[in-house]
């Protein structure tokens, strides 16, 4: 294991996390908490369920864009997965979730933006639904959407890691940083699609390198208390 | 105006920008460069003309995403826009693009990245040509599918203004940040498009606020040294 090992950080005012366990904004959250070793609670969000939870007047409180995840700490809430692990990170910077350079935290803020700017917008549910009952856009047409955003995506994306000697056993160096916090949920997605990752080694050996880490598997959607059951396997 | 005046600040190594007038993460990276009073050349990328400059090799090198801006600064190569906010807060802190406390950057984050994570990514020039050349899509529908998600975007974004004494005459507080240099290249697409941003006064508000300053003007698609004559006025 390649980070440094953190004791359990002291957390005065709880966290709680709205989630849901397929959600890969949820997922990226997840990971920076395991990675701080943050005890936290998980509330449960049905994005599916009920024409989804997140729509209903209770959550419109807590996140007018009706999105997974949000994050309390005490009374405050937190939303925006990207501004939530940074606050994660200013809050407790041990271990941290960027680089100490600037140079080197821009270059891993870059590739954590390519995946959660670029890719992961265009095949959020909401937008799947809108090509599914507003364009009534088929099944096999919206899947080959998402894979389109995906392969273009990744494929820059591993150009960037290869093209660099900051790229390490990790995204940026030695140690998991919020480049993977957003690498890993998308190729989960990215399987869900379909999408052959062998295209991509470098992701595929940093993805490894990342699963091999309790914070990143404690993460993973199969194991959240709002999985199916017929799912876990 | 609000903001601390800062003096020009050092710059020792150049900085290049390589943006195009009408793009709106450029924009936002402009905006932030003028706020720091941080000379910059503009290279210009033509998104439209012959099939697009930002698909050439020799930009390619630059960003394997085919994606403006991209920052020069010495010999590096800056990628993402809300990345490169971020590097030129670290770089050269004042004025700051972000307030002082975690709690309060990670909402001006947040506000930031509803717009770059959430609507912006959408409606870019390369989705809207996806849609067109792969799907057919008529321009009319084009233009309803960018409408539908900034007024789902800008919806809640005026909720999470309106709900928080945070707000300011800005974004979050009274200088700005962030937040306001994601939020006024937005309502210029907005109106590109024809939404009616009577709706939320809040944002109306604060884009005067903000277009009154300098940096914010300067940064203007009509300022560019690459907008075309006629639309300069």
């Amino acid at each position: 294991m390649a980070s440094p090992i953190a004791e359990p950080a002291v957390v005065t005012e709880p966290l709680r996390l709205y989630s849901y366990w397929r959600s890969s904004a949820a997922y990226r959250v997840r990971i920076g908490l395991g990675l701080k070793k943050l005890p936290y609670e998980t509330v449960p969000v049905h994005l599916i369920r009920d024409g989804g939870e997140q729509h209903s007047e209770a959550f419109r409180e807590a996140n007018p864009q009706e999105l997974v995840p949000v994050l309390q700490h005490g009374a405050r809430l937190y939303r925006q997965s990207m501004a939530i692990l940074e606050y994660l990170d200013e809050t407790w910077p041990t271990p941290p979730l960027l680089p100490a350079l600037a140079r080197d935290r821009a270059r891993a803020r870059a590739l954590a933006q390519t995946i959660a700017c670029d890719i992961h917008p265009l095949n959020n549910l909401r937008v799947l639904q809108y090509l599914e009952h507003e364009w009534n856009a088929p099944q096999p047409e919206r899947d080959e959407w998402v894979r389109h955003w995906i392969t273009k995506g990744f494929t820059a994306f591993e150009a960037l890691l290869d093209d660099n000697p900051a790229t390490g056993e990790f995204c940026e160096g030695d140690a998991p940083t919020i480049a993977d916090c957003c690498l890993v949920p998308q190729v989960y997605n990215a399987r869900r699609f379909g999408v052959d990752m062998e295209r991509w080694p470098t992701i595929a050996r940093i993805e490894r390198a990342c699963l091999a880490l309790p914070a990143f598997d404690a993460a993973r959607p199969e194991r959240q208390p709002d999985c199916p059951e017929a799912q876990r396997a």
